[in-house]
């Protein structure tokens, strides 16, 4: 603990200590005048700065100041770039600075579990690597400019429906590999200052009151010195909660968590002691916050709405563009285009919710196209779902006499927001009929998706090229105009599996639960896990994504054959641009256990690179691997394992497009633990010399039948059976089979434990 | 308790009431001489009679006596017929009187969860209302023929990966739902005799000590008044089993566990009235098969025979019989044919382990076949996976010569076994080879499949015809040949949906998992359900089966529009055959739940009939559906619920094949109960009057501010948002927003509740 801090909590009263665990109001940290404590602002983020100065809310129900919105999430993480990320926090910190905001509500860190998650556009992947590291980018650009971070929401709140009190319920190794690793790498590499618990429970137990997860996992485990805050409105019991090792109720101003944990200290259920400890982190943020801020800094939003633009196309994503004949994509500034859509004249860039922001200006794709020859038809109305036929018979004429007609599609906002799940992943009817009809008449079709997450795409082989934008923040339309001309060229690679149809999904049948009751069934199979595993056709693969060029890879190399887990391996191959123009293409690594004696997915994300090429330039890219890239979860040391044995690494351009191969052998330092018990079998015996002694005493009364019968003339299956009984049979029956008591039985278990 | 019980308990002293608790060897049950109580002899079944007089074991591995077998489980169920399994029934209780077998340890009752369980060819079905429709009629006959039946393995055993100590760990619902009916139906409508726990634990509780299943649910849900016996070496803590509802301990004659019982009614663990209570139900099993024992009943093996074949004829199902040109099935007399593979010489016809029958002749197909014009070749070796060239080429040189080629193909012993899972679903490659090879020179190509599971087929689409004989018992060489040549119509159904590919199967994430844990997280998305859940193709759906004529389905008649669940309802179709030959067809019966706020399968079967038509001619078939036919199992009270709404009565010919459809709306007598808790949201109370009273107390506060919000400048997405947000809230948080004590809130819960 800092000296400041020791010194303050000498001098503050009880009471005022009691106050400094909840917010001074909706968005404040409680002030203490007499020891010139300040109140430090908390704004929800985290794509842009939804700061309010009247009416306050946690739901972008009430306004907040004009400012800049940047790509969602979803949008961003399909940058696969930590640099886009780094931008993006220094400006949100500087943002902050000139605000007066001590602590940004962002990165949301969970894993989009189903693609029905009505907040997945706040959320990174499905991949929690990918996640992590692009979290941990945010966050150390963010802090740095004095600003916290304050990761969200701890942990595994991926759905919305009951999303106040609903529990999502999974076993260990899944909240492990799966669910917690994000906010992991945002402690051990982001070093976030702050960590949000979430509203739901995990394993019936309220995040706000969870000491595995507040205290165990995140201080313990991963050495978090920062402070909890809950959601807005998460605490239960906040008694319950000050011990599990949340900081701060937010929001505050009513007096009766203050008043709740007063009665806690007068009857001795919560020490003095306990409440210095967590008094002392929320000082530390008023603290670290008031020594670093930093005065008069101003901001040019012109200069931000502009980095914002170029976020929106360094995430875009070619989902298509058909080389069967001509590409349709980049399209010729001489051709004849039409734009269709009322996205097109009033893109969707932004969903509803906590994160909403309140856009300065906005820019359409019409607009920023007026340089080009481009016409207009609206096609449909966005906020409806039935087909306008007037407007679909203008758009068809529209796109008849166009050379390439491309429809602004996507979702509109009452089919994805934060506070409720999506019912389905469909398209409004109006729109799929649009792009049907147009398809009839005009070839060189584009479609341009606005949305958050995934959606159907029915239409698919009948046009010849996708763009997603996802929701792209405000500069949206001139980032789509500018990759569908070719003045920049789309490198973004999906962070999200977009599956060949809803019932294809992972959480499918257990999305979103009974009562509030979310069980993980799939387990550690989530996202490109599953699909893989199952061995399934999707419809665009996890780190998909088109060039306007091509990229050729070549030259694998792992630095060591054999290593240990102890140790790190470099891993290094090339990549050349063989197209004609400049480009980017994000390098994915994946790592593949070759044999395992516990399950595991067929490949996981282990690390990413993207590297830019001029045509014909080549370039070598470079990774670092370590334990965890080998490693999984063990339940039976609660901690992290490599099995010894041999890895494939598989370098690639997307999780199904593999283009490199080698093959690493990594030896485990760690041994795991056995303990004996009456239901050990005799496969576990022969084992090891003790079990094996034990056994040779013990078998002879039973082998003697065994040894007289005849295998081969019962045939195969009968050896086998007998082989496998064999190995699988417990000690403990030899009470019915041997004679044996249980008391002798238990001795031998205690001998062999010895 | 039968008065006879009762004297004797009043006789028999503790040391004797111990000794009945254990069997006296590997098959029988102690005897009390002085008071005439016989020693009562059990034997392995349960397709055939598995009775040892010489060395003893339970895995089929020492001599028994000879004598027939019939087709395994799997197969017969495959006939969709009752009456196959009362014929069945009826002999093996001949055969059992004649033999002084009191007990017959069968049928078994697990569910198909996932095609790789090795001993699937014992069980009946993937779908627990065959299941137990099929044990019913199975138990009824054996019995009586004065011999009990004993169903196993109670419950949840459905791999043989750690078969001795695995624990199957699943949700009450699926256990209800899926893997308990069968049994409930041998109690409530077989009336079983005897119940044979299994040697896995359900959630960590050994069934040989499971109070909840062999007491709870067994006893007092569903009246069982028969006795609980062993697995065979499946007691572990046999006080705890005693405790738990276990009558009788299997093998016995070590005195180990009379020795752990005996402590323990010394030391008070155990009462003496507990074990009068244990005793008297093996008591009662003993003076029943002695009051009903038959004197000099002599069995006629041949008649026998004759039956196994017409059972293993009524089961077979034609998988495919292509109409693109002529049907190559059945076979004209007037064609050459030739007979290919071992198979057709040798059949595998039953599995290794408990069930293997010492049966007393085998007839091939080959020599069935003898009054046909058959050429034959051998093309494989059954116990190797290579393929012989020479065979080959020897079989497609015949195959070249003949009219219609059929291969003789299926699973070699080794691939499925009691004692041990698949590894894959696959045929040995010297048989997939083979069946290429004949594919490219003879366009008539059938192949006859032997095996107890589904099998990946990769040939199909060149092969004309495919013919599952399962393992069809002693007679299937016989059966095959009558089907072939049309001397008999195929009218069996599959039992068991064939997936397209392994991965595709619904546990195949978690089969058959780790340290002997199976979790069953597919849940009631087992079989057809979750094919039919996630919309995905199958090889063969469940119900599927081919005849050589036609029929057509008409005239659903469903006796009432609108019923309560306490009314049955009676449903009648006609089916008229349409084809030129007497066939026999199952008519289906499925139930949908049209809208549930709960999730159910798409369909489940709720009845089947089978029925014989001549060309031509017509019938009506009825079926009666009660309140299990439309509930669900609610965990909310632990009982089976029927949720008020439409309902689709689906009539078909395969569960994905339905032909006719009428809706029947069901009123639910019952309703669940509600107990409200601070974490009881908005939505529930809203339902109720005292509900809403509360909320007008309370919301005037908070709705203050939302009031004033304008939605409709929000978007459709806010305004969705902040509805359900409404209604998910809980009461409990008002503590942080509306500034009410806990002590408040959970005063208003208390009031609820009044």
């Amino acid at each position: 603990m800092r000296k400041k801090v020791e010194e303050m909590l000498n001098m503050l009263t009880l009471d005022e200590k009691i106050a400094l665990c909840s917010g001074a109001d909706f968005w404040h940290t409680e002030k203490v005048e007499r020891l010139g404590i300040p109140s430090v602002m908390m704004c929800d983020g985290p794509h842009g700065l939804r700061k309010q100065e009247g009416e306050s809310d946690h739901m972008g129900i009430h306004e907040s100041i004009k400012t800049v919105c940047y790509p969602s999430a979803s949008a961003l993480a399909s940058g696969f770039d930590e640099n886009v990320l780094e931008q993006l926090g220094e400006a949100l910190g500087r943002e902050c600075q000139a605000e007066d905001v001590g602590m940004l509500l962002g990165p949301g860190l969970n894993m989009k579990r189903s693609p029905l998650c009505g907040r997945n556009f706040e959320y990174f992947s499905e991949d929690p690597y990918l996640a992590g590291k692009l979290a941990g980018a945010y966050i150390r650009s963010l802090q740095k400019q004095g600003v916290a971070a304050c990761v969200k929401h701890f942990a595994a709140n991926n759905q919305e429906t009951m999303r106040m009190n609903g529990s999502s319920n999974m076993d260990e190794r899944t909240l492990h590999e799966i669910y917690l690793p994000a906010f992991e790498m945002a402690v051990k590499e982001g070093k976030t200052r702050s960590v949000m618990c979430a509203y739901n429970a995990v394993n019936g137990e309220f995040c706000s009151e969870n000491k595995m997860l507040l205290t165990d996992i995140l201080r313990k485990k991963w050495g978090f010195d920062g402070f909890v805050v809950t959601d807005w409105g998460a605490a239960k019991d906040v008694v319950k909660g000050i011990r599990a090792g949340l900081n701060l109720v937010m929001p505050g101003g009513y007096g009766t968590h203050e008043a709740a944990l007063k009665a806690a200290l007068e009857s001795g259920k919560v020490t003095k002691s306990e409440v210095d400890a967590i008094v002392a982190d929320v000082l530390q943020f008023i603290f670290d916050y008031q020594e670093q801020k930093q005065e008069n800094t101003g901001i040019d939003r012109e200069e931000l709405a502009k980095l914002s633009e170029e976020l929106a196309v360094q995430c875009a994503v070619l989902l298509k563009n058909d080389s069967c004949d001509e590409k349709v994509l980049p399209i010729s500034t001489e051709k004849k285009a039409v734009f269709i859509g009322a996205f097109a004249e009033k893109p969707r860039y932004q969903g509803s919710g906590s994160s909403h922001i309140n856009a300065n200006r906005v820019t359409s794709a019409l607009e920023a196209a007026k340089k080009y020859c481009v016409a207009y038809a609206k096609g449909y109305h966005a906020e409806t779902e039935s087909a306008d036929e007037e407007l679909v018979q203008e758009a068809v004429k529209a796109a008849k006499q166009a050379d390439v007609a491309v429809v602004f599609a996507g979702l509109p906002d009452s089919f994805e927001s934060e506070g409720f799940d999506r019912e389905h992943d469909q398209l409004p009817d109006n729109q799929n009929r649009l792009i049907e009809e147009i398809s009839e008449v005009q070839k060189n079709l584009v479609v341009v998706l606005h949305g958050g997450s995934p959606m159907h795409l029915p239409w698919l082989k009948k046009v010849k090229a996708v763009l997603c934008m996802h929701l792209g923040g405000q500069q949206v339309g001139a980032a789509a105009v500018r990759l569908l001309y070719g003045q920049d060229n789309p490198s973004g690679k999906l962070a999200e599996t977009w599956a060949k149809k809803l019932p294809d999904t992972p959480a499918y049948l257990n999305f979103p639960g009974p009562d509030g009751i979310a069980d993980y069934c799939e387990r550690i199979y989530m996202g490109y896990r599953y699909y893989d595993k199952k061995e399934m056709d999707v419809q665009f693969p996890f780190g998909h994504g088109c060039s306007y060029t091509d990229f050729a890879y070549s030259d694998l190399k792992v630095e060591k054959s054999t290593l240990s887990d102890t140790e790190t391996v470099r891993v290094t191959c090339k990549i050349k641009n063989t197209g004609s123009v400049y480009g980017k293409e994000v390098v994915q690594l994946y790592v593949r256990d070759l044999e395992s004696s516990v399950d595991r997915p067929v490949r996981e994300l282990k690390g990413f690179v993207k590297t830019d090429l001029n045509p014909n330039q080549e370039k070598q890219v470079e990774f670092l691997l370590d334990k965890r890239s080998f490693a999984y979860y063990e339940t039976k040391i609660h901690d992290w394992y490599v099995e010894s044995g041999d890895f494939a690494i598989e370098i690639g351009a997307s999780s199904r497009d593999i283009r490199l191969r080698e093959i690493v052998h990594v030896d485990s330092s760690a041994e795991l633990p056995y303990h004996y018990t009456l239901e050990s079998n005799v496969g576990s015996l022969l084992k090891t010399a003790k079990g094996r002694a034990v056994l040779e005493q013990l078998m002879l009364p039973m082998s003697k039948g065994e040894e007289e019968s005849t295998f081969d003339v019962l045939g195969e299956g009968a050896a086998k059976m007998q082989q496998r009984m064999f190995l699988e049979m417990p000690l403990g029956i030899l009470e019915s089979f041997g004679g044996m008591t249980r008391e002798q039985l238990m001795q031998i278990v205690q001998d062999l434990n010895k």
